[in-house]
């Protein structure tokens, strides 16, 4: 996820003469064919309200997006509420109801404190940026979310990127470091659905005096007991220096993003994290349904469960004819494919067998190499989860099998 | 805006000398005293659903946040779609509802393309990332909003930053650049409610054959004819070096953004923008909710009059008290305070009376002076308008007065 898009100037690497009265976005179009021969261009698919497709692709874990009670709890909320929260959580945007998410939210992850913002993307930012600056080193893992690279870029600090889920590599990084520093990793990567080595990231933090910064987008209502994620299961919720992001778009099915930390690290994001101070208070309709799908999966634990053992049963199926998936560590079940342009082809004759699967291609890979990602869903039937398995490997590339 | 949150090794100077276990977290402790000590700790004021203040601070600027066609259609959306968009716009979260309002909303503000992300925030980074980069320059004005600042950090491009509001500085940055070059800029400010000088602008980026981005956050809904913005107004939507970005959640009263362009600069960002490709898209709840009230908005025109009138009067009326009030050009009323603690008081008293007001105090002041920020909105009442400037005055510190 290193890799940049494509920019005006880069990809020709000379600056063009200026012209007077030129077209300033003739360079889109040059940029545009590249990505056609290279096969990255995208359409976006607007989907139906009752699409007939099998969804092997969204990150509705717990498939509590179309609950009614968390549709009901969005309606209601919506309806008492407002529409939008009208202002900046500073100003107008804080009503009660992020109170009681940010209250339940916190409990539920075994955290002291917890604060909610418009996405999860703009929590990585607010933390990162709030949490490290000028001076300060990061040490970010090579496989990190976009959203917690830009975070990186945006805080000022050094960054050092390290090789994928190495504890020493961390280590080491620290090691020469006499400033404030923070480690800072995906807690379940996105890709390739792997976990990453918490308790032991934690322990070299500790013995650094280091912070540690984890994103719990995929752990949150998929790992853990009852779902409590993947930080509550590493045992290393609560404590002093480790501070945790979420979504509240995957497994809780709306939209949203929460950091979760000691009462002073919550304070200070208050006072200055810019994707705070300066965004509209997350939409009442959001937070009411976060907050409904959190007390259906305090009430549904086995939800948690669920979503696991169909992602391993995804894992083991399609293992047994003859891919070669990725483990998977809570729900996501990622299968290389042998170039974007067969990944993109995989995934069409998946879709007009009736199977939606993600797709994914540079940027949105860490390594370079395209895959399908499939998501399971607490919801799925075996036969569902069957049917699937018969088209992915039925329509595989040459090439994809071990 | 410019100012630097306090982050760990900036404040001190010095970096500390490693601890083996201690709290990395200790030095917000120190940071949180200072910010005590001048004036500057914010608490979060959760609201009750039926609050009994006048509303002075939120930017619902039509007063359509809980306009009952607004809200049924943030419930209905729910119910229909579900509670999230359950994966990226390029993924599954992509819907039929975000296509229409894309296209009404390029129809209403006269752009070619639009492309909704989760944000107002998330839109400027990501035009600012997709379409700038490194050897590219951007020229940006001092006093833009934070979301563009942190955009032009995230695109790696030389930024320059000119004095606010000033064409002939923009000229003479562009001036000595012979790559690619954008300018951007807010069209109505956040802070004082100021216009930029679009027209010029465009003039500028027309003879340096550079891209001009406007961001029309607080323009849509309340400038032009029938609220179409103010790009809109300036008489530069839609042509060929021109985008806009917007956000959902001030006059459409929801959550969200959008990016507004020509097709091909929409169609890059869906291929390459950051904010695009890796967040989830947005709720459908939001997205019915700001379709609605668009459509609610060119029904109904006269609502985008009626709210510049509410300005003019709060500036007028403040005006003939003897307070100093900046000029509005669109919602936006400003009224600068002599110090941090003084604004901090002022807007309690007005509390304390029953008025809501925004206080703005660094970092979010772009030139570190604190202000009172009043919003009008178009469902104020003359009574309302009167008592509330009737309040102000009252509780205005020594000093205050021109
Ligand atoms: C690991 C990770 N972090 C953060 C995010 C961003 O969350 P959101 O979509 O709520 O902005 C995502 C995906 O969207 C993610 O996969
Ligand atoms: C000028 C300007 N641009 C962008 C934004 C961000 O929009 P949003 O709150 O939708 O993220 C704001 C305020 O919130 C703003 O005032």
């Amino acid at each position: 996820m290193q890799e940049e898009s494509r920019t005006p100037s880069d990809p020709q690497g000379e600056p063009r003469p200026r012209a007077v009265r030129r077209d300033p976005f003739a360079w889109l179009d040059e940029a545009r064919l590249s990505r056609e021969c290279a096969g990255l261009v995208r359409t976006l698919r607007h989907r139906p309200a009752d699409s007939e497709l099998l969804d092997l692709a969204g990150n509705d874990y717990l498939g509590l997006t179309r609950h009614p009670e968390v549709t009901g709890a969005a309606a209601g909320a919506a309806r008492l509420w407002g529409a939008g929260s009208t202002g900046s959580r500073l100003v107008t945007g804080s009503t009660a109801l992020h109170a009681e998410l940010e209250a339940e939210l916190a409990r539920f992850c075994g955290f002291e404190a917890a604060l909610v913002v418009s996405s999860g993307y703009a929590a990585n930012l607010a933390a990162l940026t709030a949490l490290t600056g000028r001076g300060g080193l990061v040490v970010s893992d090579a496989g990190n979310h976009a959203s917690l690279i830009d975070g990186c870029r945006l805080s000022r600090a050094e960054t050092v990127v390290v090789p994928h889920a190495v504890p020493d590599a961390v280590a080491k990084a620290l090691d020469g470091h006499a400033g404030d520093a923070l480690a800072v990793t995906d807690t379940v990567f996105s890709v390739d659905g792997d976990a990453a080595p918490l308790a032991a990231l934690h322990e070299v933090c500790g013995e650094h005096g280091a912070a540690l910064l984890v994103d719990d987008a995929h752990g949150l209502g998929v790992v853990g007991e009852g779902g409590r994620g993947a930080v509550h299961a590493a045992g290393i919720a609560g404590t002093e220096g480790v501070v945790a992001t979420v979504t509240l778009s995957k497994a809780l099915g709306s939209q949203g993003g929460a950091i979760l930390g000691p009462a002073r690290v919550i304070g200070h994001l208050v006072d200055t994290a810019r994707t705070v101070i300066f965004d509209t208070g997350l939409a009442p309709a959001a937070t009411g349904a976060a907050l409904a799908a959190l007390r259906l999966l305090r009430r549904e634990p086995e939800r948690a469960v669920r979503v696991r053992s169909a992602a391993a049963r995804l894992h083991g199926e399609l293992s047994a004819a003859g891919l070669r998936p990725a483990h998977p560590d809570a729900a996501v079940v990622s299968v290389r494919a042998p170039s974007p342009g067969a990944a993109v082809r995989w995934a069409a004759d998946c879709r007009a067998a009736g199977l939606q699967v993600g797709c994914f291609r540079p940027p949105s890979v860490p390594d370079g190499i395209s895959r399908l990602r499939l998501t399971a869903r607490a919801d799925l039937s075996d036969a569902q989860l069957a049917a699937a398995v018969a088209t992915i490997v039925r329509t595989a590339p040459e090439g994809a099998a071990g």
